[in-house]
This record gives structure tokens, C-alpha cells and sequence, in this order.
């Protein structure tokens, strides 16, 4: 079978894999779609980020849905042409994070499509692959597995949301529009936000953003005082959602924040400076996110009910074939905001 | 009367200021113990912190006792005699901030002993000064007005608790052993840690730390590794107490916490830098906390029940007409802990 | 002027009665629109509930919404003309409750309607009232004036769902659907609810609960053991919204409910029954919600949005003049939902 | 080897019972000391408790300790000779409560000297039994095993604390001062309450209760208005542990606490009475608390540092022969707390 291979920074190659069988417990899935990810965009453009980095062929890729194709023995949740959302964590149900309800601190995660591990997990940008019977989750009746690509991120967006608590009420700002910050708007508005502003430094992300549910955007690139009216009496939002993983977005966020407020960190950057003497005077509460455990289901579940309309976040379907091409769109944020590939 | 004032940078005189008279629910607080505490300390040493800069003649202290010496109209709840506390803010009572429970951070607090404001918000270092009557806490009986000296910094530390969420059965590390530290580890104690490990710079805080119920205390100036055996499978403490407001002290404790703790962010610094990639993957939260509220009333009641032992944390006594002296030895942390004026 | 007076159990005349002008800091509303509410059918069906009697003649209504007529000096939130809801809700401002962010336990609240002090406070259905400023909310351009005499009524179902703490990703089940089992309908699915069933004794408020939003209802008078399926493996659903105040609706809802759920008491009912066997077992968390604080400003707000399409419950508009026959429509079940009183 | 063994209401013999072997991963525990729990005198007493029936001979017993006698393959956390607490919980940690982080929930639950299934899971006054490794805890140097033998009963009461959320600062009630009532007044000082008044119908356990810490002690059946001067203004305590099971102690809980508090119902009753209009008024929330979790190795860890002192607690060491009379002086309120067997 075909399948999309980094071999290195800017050495993306679609050629053949080999197959594997689903063991006991284990089911086979004909992947359909695949959404390009941050990550997957570390990979090709910088051969890594940070200290993880490809040390050997990786195919990339972990926002995919398909159809069964197979199941190993023993499987009863899912059947052979069961349309299903994958769920790319699979961790080892024993250690003491899986036992504590949160299994993605799992000692021993496999994630789909990192490098983190030798050998790398192996990803979803192929024709088929194995997994467990738990992490196939089957679609609801009516929901398209273009849209159900989209479970993963939305569930990474669904479980910043609970690290940020009730936002029933709250205003919210949003910075940095990519596609984890647009998913946290329509995630916001669901969870009953009052307000949700947003701001990137892009003006075609914050169009779409102010379609998908955004009351006000700023370009902070155009317009870098855009905040600064929410600094008056100690600040003014609630709950922050950090997309963008930048110290600039952060910085500009402090002043605009309430006492109290809570500042979920979803974008994953490097060393940024923070002033303690602001976070302490204002009690601002900064809080890591990290992927999601039953968040993903509950994307499927949602996105299968109508709760999120998705459709505005996908920019192009791309043949496998033309995976350079989907990467090399996928890397332009003027031009992408979710790039898939169809597989 | 006589009062210690600081006009600028290493300038700090004993000399005559003018005596007020108790309005209507004020209370006159015949001054005996006043403790000097870090921000004191950088009146006197830099002329102020960060932006906060003594602009005219400041009289500081915000740790401070004494006795009642007169009552205006209709005060009620204090007498001429009690042993009074006395709290170093006063809101206003009106803003939205005093209405949601939170007069820490009022928009018009008037903090004893403070140069955030033009006139500076004069403080205790004086024979007499006048209160509302709300801020006049009468003490239990037993307790010394030394002792109750410590209710300010007390409460400081009882907010950070607060800040923390549950410590019942947790393991916290408590970084930097100055007064607020050490009292950090009393506190951390009385709310049901099950283990306490302190570090700092040197050796003398260290040991006071040991007798005030760490568990295990490391230098790291001496012993840079020391955390190093923390780190396994993710990380070690639930909570962390940060109390110097260094960011090597923050640096060093994010790889020794597990997925999902929470820091508290006592110490003022500036600028620090943070590793966001690990804040996120290990979910870590960085809370800031500020002052206190009700925990004031809080510490003066634990103080006289005697669940906080604060004696080994008083180095010396030192008369008001020595003060320069005092803050001399308040400023040196290999031969002191917390230093109080005698008034 | 004309106001509906209740001076007994079924006796309630429209008559004349005084006016009363605005003084500093308070408005005058000519009100529009005012929804009965189930204490106001209580004082004119009973004369009252538990202890609380109609002691001498009362005007009832709180959930009012009409134009500003008058503003006495100094205010400047509001000016006469403009559209506003009418907040019920008069706290003292400074007793310990209203300082600690909960006006709604204020030690002297004055509440519109309200027969639990002497002299009553008297309530809305009548042409003008004077209240604060504060009380005064203004409209959002676009929502109407019955939609606005909403506000009530959602504030209480908004401040139900806070005291349930998150619901993004929850199941709910909403017990009663009465006018704030309706809401809570509309509020959880706001609040980014997965599933959402209903019950109630009757059909007719059951279809419009599906109407807004209800996945399933179940008539438990018609099929008692409607219930059942979801006690399986310790039951299912995250979060009751109890708004009957019936033993039985409680009673049925505790074995559907898994280990650990919220049960939200909206329902005011007298002595009730609890399995405090299963409670202890399951660790059902009982947790009751009164009234409301900032959640009328969100009300407001939200329904000026287009957050919440209140339209479906609104059986009809009467006169004034036919005051009578309102408060009969108003207690039959299966007639109406919402009555309002056209002022 | 002997065993005291319940066929029926009031029959317990001590006789011989067969043994076992450790499988891998699990030892076998030379039982030295165990409690009597109100929950083994029902079984003696009334042959069980609710729907709960002795249906076969069962051992009672699950507040044990004693040294490993035996150790099966693969056994690495504990070796022959060492001195542990038994965490009478065996949950299968596959199902969707242990993966949760709740086993307590376990949908497959064995807990030791249960009646809930069948066969009955046998209790440990026996002089061994077999166990996994995960559940023999080993001792901190210094802890006896007659007060190892308490790591149960405490970490039911650690559990309560955790479900109360902070106490820190908090005003507590206790109503009931059994032994879980008793060692909830040892978790609440050690958990930072700042006054803790308990009730009881009996002298002698509130004597025990004052000398645990208790602040102040009410005999309900001397003086039943012994609580009344908490009525004021709405209430005072912020918690209370509810460990009686008893409606009265309940509904006298009630108008002693301020809006907002929470009761930990600790005791298991049957059907009592609510007041569900105060509970809502007041924002009370009425929380179960079910056995514990990760506290068992809390209250290991925590007596071994002396963080409880719970001799006052045990009333007399009765050898296993004279069983029948160890329980009944345990079912004598006037004279006992806490009776142990020596096994």
C-alpha cells in the first residue's frame, strides 16, 4: 500500500509500505482522510521541533477517519465498513497515569505519527493501518468522514476548554487563528462564552475566524495597540486560549486579562519570558493543555450532532499523490487554514 | 511621635511625624512590634521595585501590633487596651473587585506602607497610627503581640495555600526560604502535606527550614542536582511554593513536579523565562497569588490556637531608634530570618 | 396607577395605587411585559408557601422588563426612554455576603414581589416602580421586551448550571420542565451538553422541551419505568437539573446517575426523602441553587444574542385588566408555560 | 488456622478455615491486629445492613494489619518479614471507574469481609490471608500495627476531607463521634480547620472528641438546642462530616451551616428527610463520601509520621479466641471506641 514518508526535513515521498494484521482485539482501517497538522509541518518543513526530532522514516499524520476494512479476533464496538474517527493515542491501560484517568500522561504512549519514541509510531497518511478496537471510534449517523478528520484537533480544543473550566459567561480571547485557535472559538461559543475576541497577525485566518463565531478580531501585526482597550480597571477577559504558542501573543494577553483570569496554554512554543510581578499582582492563573483523553469521543458525538460546523476550517482536499503539494499548501497561512489529504 | 522614614535609597531616619486623630469607625493602634518584610527592604536598599518608586518621604511597615490607644464614633468591636493586628489594606468597599469577594484587588486600595500611590499610603514603622476599625483585629488570648506581628505574612501564606487548592496528602516543594518560605512550610504542614522538601541559596534558612517541618531541604547553590532524583517518570510533586521570585528557582522546579501541578507563584520577580513546550505537555499550573483577603482574620485565630510555631523565625528584636541597624541585618539572609522593630 | 394586587388566596384585584418618584441613583421603569412565575401562582392559588403567607396586600412579579420613564440625580447608566430589564434583586451592598460576591444571601436583600419581609416588597405587575440604577439593565438593540422578561427566570437556570460546574461534554437530565426545566434545557445545551433527556408528568410542556433541544423526554406518569435503561453499570447521566421539586422526580433520578454526578435543586419543595444509603454509595453530590447574582447581566446579554430562542415558551400575552384569567392560565399545566401580563 | 467466622445474626464461632496460596503477584499476610467496623457489627448484630445479608458463613474483617508471611512470584514492593497495613480494596483495574481513577467505583469490586456478592469476599480476622501485592502496604519504621491496624477507618476519613475540598480556615461540624466521626476530627485540624465543634448523644465519645481537638462538644440528647446559637445570620460552619447516618443529626446540621456549606455524608442511613426549600435557600451541597482511594497509603505514610495520634482511640486489644466478646463491648457505645482483635 501507498503511504506518505518524511525522510527527512523537505523529503516527503509517497511510495509503498508494508501491511500489518489486526491482532486479537485489534482492527484494520481503510483510511479516507487526513488533516495536516502543526506537527506533521514541523516534520517536513524543520525535520523536528525541538529536542524531537526524525531519526528515521516517519509517515506522518494523526487527524484521520475511514471504514473498517478488518477486525482481529474478539472485536465486537466496531464491523467491517463501520465508517470510524481513529483516535491516535493508544497508551498502556496500566501505568499509574492511565489509571488515574489520564492516559495521555501515559509512561508508555504510543501517539500516531511521532517521533518522540524509537522506533517513531508510525502515522496515519497511508492506505490502511492497525489499531486497537478503542481507538476506532464508529460515526454517527450523517457525519462525513471529511468532517470526522477533524475529531482530533477539536478534541485537542475540547480538553483546553475543560482545563479552563465553566466558560458559561465568560469572555474569551483567542490568540493566534490557526486551526487550534478557530476550533476554540466554535468550542467557546458552544461552552456558552459571552464574548470571544480574537487576534492573529494574518488577516485570512481572522476572517474565517470572525465566521466561525468571533465577536471582534484584531490583527496585531496591523494594529498592535488592538487590546490595549481592555487593559482599563485591572483588565477585562475571563479565560484566555493561547493558540499560538508565541511570547508576543502572551505578553500581549497579560494586560488584557482580569484578576484571577485563566490563560489556557495550547500552543506549544519555546522559552518565553513572562512577568511574575503582573502574573502575581493579577492572579493570573497560566495552565498547560495537553492533547485530550475522552474529549475525542465526545467530538465525534458533537460534530455528529451539529455542534461544530467545521466546513469553514477546510480549505482543499488533496490527492495522497500530491502530498508535497498539500504540505508546501498547508505551510501558508495566507493561502490554509486545514489542509486534507484524500487517501 | 517618632517614626522611621525612608526618603530615598540607603536613606532611612528616625525622626518626628505628625499625629492623626481617629474619625468616625477609626480606631488610634499605640504601635509595639513591627516586622520588616522584602518589599520594606527594597525601599530601603534601591529606593523601590520595578516601576514602584518612593517619590516622597515613606514611612514603611506592614507587619505590625500593638495596642489601642483611642476610638473614634461608634466604633464597636475594639476597645481602648485590646491587643489589636493590625491589616495593611483598606479597601474601599464599593468597587466591583471589594463586591466579588476579592478587596485584594480593589481599584482603590489604600496599602500600608506602599509607594504604588501618589501620596504614598504611609506605614507602620511610627508610635501611633489610625485605622478603620475593621483592620484592628483583636488578638486571643496567649498571644504575644511578637507573634502576632507575623499575622501579615501569615496570611500571605494562607492565601498561596488557598491559591493551591486541597493539600491534604500532597507532596510540595517549597522553593526559597525567606520568612515567606519557612512560613509556607508551616502552612503547608497545618493543611495536611504529607511531604515537604525546601530549597534556597544558603545554608541558615535551610536549617530554620528543617525545624519548621521540611522534610528535606536542598542547597542549590551547593548541590545544583539536588531535584535530579525528582524527575523520574514525569516528575514528583503535586504543589509547588515558589517564594523567591527567581527564575532559576522555577526553572529548576518544572521537571521535578508531575503532570498536572500546580505552582504558586509567591515571589515578585520580573522577567522570567518558561519553558512552554513542558508547561504544556505536563499540564503544569502557574498561578500567581497576590496579598490575601479574609486569611488575615485567618492567621491571627491560628496564631492564638497555636497551630503556627512562628518563634524560630524571629532572628531579633531591635529598638525603632536603631532601624537603620535593623534593616542592615534584615538584609543579610546568612544571619536573618525576619527582623522586628520594638516601638 | 393600575397594579395587580393579590389580598388573599384567590383574591387578586387590578387597582390603583400609589407612585412613587425616583430618588438619587434610582429610575423609574414604565414596565411592558411581566411573566407570572410559580411564587406568584403560590401567593394567589395558596396565599403563599411554607412559611412564607401574604400577610397584608401584595403586588407581585419579578420578572419584569419595560422602558425607563423618569432617572432621579446622579444616575448615568440609563436614560429615560431607553429599553431595560428590571433586575428583582435589591441587595444591601454591605453586609458579609454582598461583600463576598453572593448579593443573592445578602442578610437584607429587598426582593421584588416577595412576601418574606414585612412590609412586602412589592413586586412588577403594575405600570411604573422605581428601582436602582443597578437594577436596571439595559436592552441589547434587537431584543424585545417579552423576550427581555425573560431574564429572570433564565438568570436562575444560568446560575443553576454554574453551581453544576462544567457541562461542556456532559449528559444531563432535566427533571421537570416547567418554565426553568425548559430553560435549563436551552442554558445546558448552551453550555455544550452531549445529551440532554427530559421529564415530566405531563405531555405538553414534554414536546416543548424537545422543541428546544431535548434529546429524549420521558413522561413518567405514562411510563414510570421510562427511566430504567440508564441504570445500568451505576447509572449515566453527569448532571440533574431538578426543577420540580418533587421527592419523586428526585427519587427517580438517583439511580440514573453515575458515581459522582451533580444534582442541581431548583425545585423548592418541602420535606423531601433521600437514599442516603445510595447518595453515601455513589457520591451524588445534592446541591441546591438560589436565585441568581451577575447571571442576570448574562441573561440579558445572551438573549440579546440570539444565544437562547426563549419564543416557544411564551403561551400568551394578557392585559393587565385580565390579570384573573392570566394566573388561571398560568397554573394549568397543560395550557400553558409562560404567561405574561401585557402592562 | 482459626478464624472468627459469622454464619448468622449473633452466631460467631472462632474456628479453623482452610488456607491459601499467594499466586503470582500476590502475598500472604499473618494478620496480627484488626478493628471491629460498624459495618462487621451489623453483620453480627443483624446479619446484615439494608439489602446487604449474610447469605453464607463470611470472616467480618477489613481494618487489618501484620507482616507478610509469604510472598508468590514476581513480588518486588514487599518481602517476608515485613510489617504492612492491608488495603481491604481489590478492584479489577480494567473497567471504566479504575481507568477513571475511582476504583472505588470498580464495577467488579472485591473488598474484603463484604456481604454485597456472592460468594461473599471473605474479611481478614483470620490468622492469614492471601492478598495482591498492590494491597499490603508496607509500615513506616515506628508505626505499630495496632495503629497501622487504623489506615482504614482514617483513609475513609481522608477520603471525606478530600470530598469537603480545602479546609483550610474552614469552620467544621461533627455529627457523630464514632470512630469515623472521632477520626474526622484528627483529619480537619490536620487538614487546617480553624474550629471544630462535634455532637453526639453520648459522653463518653464527645469526652474522647475534645481530647482529639475538638473545639467544643454538644450532647444532642442532653441539651437538643445545643446548636442553636450557630443559627444566626444565616449560619456558621462551612463543612460538616456528617458520620452518624441519622436523619436528626442531618436536619440539625442544616440551619447550623452558612450558605454555600458542604456536608460529607459519611454515614450510611437509610431514607431520611431533607428540608429541600433550605437546602436550596442556602446552597447547600449534601455530598456522599464512599470509602477512599489513594488515602490508604495516605494514612500509611501520615501515621507514620505521627501526623495522627489515634491511641486515644482504642479502647481495649481482645485476643481472636474471645471474638464474641470483643464485639460486644464494640457494640456498647458508653464504653467503647475503637476494639481490636489480637490475632
Amino acid at each position: 500500500m501507498k503511504a506518505a514518508i518524511i525522510h527527512a526535513a523537505l523529503d516527503l515521498r509517497v511510495s509503498e509500505t508494508g501491511e500489518q494484521d489486526p491482532g486479537p482485539g485489534e482492527v484494520e482501517v481503510r483510511i479516507r482522510a487526513g488533516g495536516i497538522c502543526g506537527s506533521d509541518l514541523h516534520y517536513y518543513q524543520h525535520g523536528g521541533f525541538g529536542t524531537i526530532r526524525v531519526r528515521e522514516p516517519i509517515i506522518p499524520g494523526h487527524e484521520i477517519a475511514g471504514t473498517v476494512s478488518r477486525v482481529g479476533p474478539g472485536v465486537t464496538a466496531v464491523a467491517v465498513g463501520d465508517a470510524v474517527a481513529v483516535n491516535p493515542s493508544r497508551p498502556c491501560n496500566h501505568c499509574r497515569f492511565c489509571l488515574a484517568g489520564q492516559p495521555r500522561h501515559c509512561l508508555d504512549m504510543r501517539f500516531m505519527g511521532s517521533a518522540m519514541r524509537m522506533p517513531h509510531v508510525q502515522g496515519g497518511f497511508r492506505e490502511r493501518l492497525v489499531c486497537s478496537e478503542a481507538q476506532a471510534i464508529k460515526l454517527p449517523p450523517g457525519l462525513s468522514i471529511q468532517h470526522a478528520a477533524f475529531a482530533e484537533p477539536l478534541a485537542v480544543c475540547l480538553h483546553g476548554a475543560t482545563q479552563a473550566g465553566p466558560l458559561l459567561g465568560s469572555r474569551v480571547l483567542v490568540t493566534g487563528t490557526g486551526p487550534i485557535g478557530a476550533l476554540s472559538i466554535l468550542v467557546a461559543r458552544q461552552a456558552g462564552a459571552r464574548e470571544i475576541v480574537a487576534t492573529d497577525l494574518a488577516d485570512a485566518p481572522l476572517a474565517i475566524a470572525r465566521g466561525l463565531g468571533a465577536d471582534h478580531t484584531v490583527n496585531m501585526r496591523a494594529d498592535p495597540t488592538g487590546l490595549d482597550r481592555f487593559h482599563a480597571d485591572k483588565g477585562y477577559f475571563d479565560v484566555v486560549f493561547e493558540a499560538s504558542g508565541s511570547g508576543a501573543a502572551l505578553a500581549a494577553a497579560i494586560p488584557a486579562v482580569r484578576p484571577g483570569a485563566v490563560i489556557v496554554q495550547l500552543g506549544i512554543g519555546g522559552e518565553v519570558a513572562i512577568p511574575l510581578n503582573v502574573l502575581v499582582a493579577k492572579e493570573i492563573q497560566l495552565r498547560g493543555s495537553f492533547r485530550f483523553d475522552q474529549e475525542f469521543a465526545w467530538a465525534v458525538e458533537m460534530l455528529g450532532r451539529g455542534a461544530f460546523d467545521v466546513a469553514p476550517l477546510l480549505t482543499e482536499i488533496v490527492p495522497l499523490d500530491e502530498a508535497v503539494r498539500a504540505f508546501e499548501l498547508a505551510g501558508d497561512r495566507s493561502r490554509a487554514m486545514k489542509v486534507q489529504l484524500a487517501i
